[in-house]
């Protein structure tokens, strides 16, 4: 059962947040989800999907980003939800970077985490068949994020590539075997044995895409962000893309940092690549 | 001296924070300044004051409106003070709608509060001095606000129509001496003696405002907004304005709310509205 806990006008759609009992993370999950103007059931809308970064909850984007003016122009549904299972029975750590608001959008095989920390399977599967089921949308789909949640589009689209038209990033962790956030996560959720990693690594999954599924990719990335070296490296993954001909745009915007005044200078852009497809 | 605290990149400008000690209200002063693409001092732009309503600082409107794409377009400067005195040394109450987070914009007479809270002074004289001091802008300046700071807008421009090309506000106190966030704050800061009120309220000041002084006004009001009828009465103004012809426009917009998305549907239009004359 959805239960609606917020609804506001903005750009004349509507910005509706929502709690639910979900079944891959076994906890009571929120998300927010933007309709624009004119969506029914009889002008079904195609649907974004933006996963968020460390730290965030469903609302990080949407108050911050400014998004909602291009999308309800271009008549673009937008779903965000949380970065991870919440609540007292959920295990949590003093961290910024593991557990509660950092579940890197996998499925934990690990314990205590293994129970609730299948944020993959919320994303991929569960969710947007609920959001199919409950409000005027398309199944067409494309999806984006920040940061972690950058990390979480990119893997999910070319572990899925099926179920997207479209795949883009802000500051994405594109290669997260190989940076401390990634490799904290990745033992944490997945344990020592580091073969059971890359099938979350953006980098290795590319590197075995088939061109049949290949997707149109676009990263949008500032020169001037504090985790570019250590835990971002973009050119990781741009290597491989040159090595198998993937359609991926690296953009890097001189000056820009790692924060949402770097989203909402390049959101407008986001969306009208990903509408494009949406569209097509 | 003002201290720089933060700077970012976004819409190609720069959003900076900076401290300093302020005069007016005896204590340290945070603001916020958006600066657009290519201002300098041989490029000097006008420059559109913002005032934040109830419990906010100079953060959520330069964080949640999503005004720097379009102001980077136009070429207007913002800037955000807080709302209030701050620290340990200002007086406090437990109170969302009094003291810390509730200046008002006016200057208090009343103990403990007329050392700090001359919110009035501050944004009317301090702040703009400061400004065109140390920022590629000219002396042009327009006013705008949301809710509290609404009342601050149109009541500072009314007062000070000299100083000002034009006025605006989203869900505007219009006339704080009727309601009863006026009237507490009022009697807090300024006593009981409502005459010394009126020097305060849009409704009395706009009664007494010389044709000659009249500035354009646009105000912005969702239908839905839960405190319409006890707390803001824009009726009251378009009442005033219609027996003074003042150039008032109230929109009222059908579905909206009283928060952050409403005036991120609609601040675009309110920069646009100031373009005219700020660039006349």
């Amino acid at each position: 059962m959805l239960e609606n806990i917020s609804s506001v006008k903005v750009s004349g759609g509507w910005h509706k947040q929502y709690t639910h009992s979900a079944v891959s993370t076994h906890c009571t999950m929120r998300f927010a989800v933007f309709l624009p103007p004119g969506a029914s059931e009889s002008n079904k809308v195609p649907v974004l999907y933006w996963l968020s970064g460390l730290t965030c909850t469903d609302e990080n984007f949407m108050q911050k980003a400014g998004a909602f003016k291009k999308a309800a122009e271009l008549g673009i549904a937008i779903v965000a939800p949380d970065t991870s299972p919440r609540g007292d029975n959920v295990p949590n750590e003093d961290s910024y970077d593991f557990a509660q608001g950092a579940g890197f959008y996998v499925n934990a095989t690990q314990a205590p985490y293994n129970t609730h920390f299948n944020m993959y399977d919320y994303v991929v599967n569960e969710l947007p068949a609920l959001i199919e089921q409950h409000f005027p949308v398309t199944s067409t789909k494309a999806i984006s994020g920040h940061s972690m949640g950058g990390h979480g589009a990119l893997m999910i689209a070319l572990k899925n590539p099926q179920d997207y038209v479209s795949a883009s990033a802000f500051s994405p962790i594109v290669n997260p075997i190989n940076c401390p956030w990634g490799v904290k996560a990745f033992t944490g959720y997945l344990g020592a044995d580091k073969t059971t990693w890359a099938q979350y690594d953006s980098c290795k999954l590319m590197a075995k895409a088939e061109q049949s599924n290949y997707l149109p990719m676009l990263v949008s990335q500032g020169d001037a962000d504090n985790f570019l070296d250590e835990q971002l490296k973009p050119q990781n993954l741009v290597a491989v893309a040159k090595q198998k001909d993937y359609p991926l745009t690296l953009e890097m915007q001189t000056g820009y940092d790692h924060s949402y005044f770097f989203i909402s200078s390049f959101i407008d852009q986001h969306l009208v690549f990903h509408h494009q497809y949406l569209s097509a």
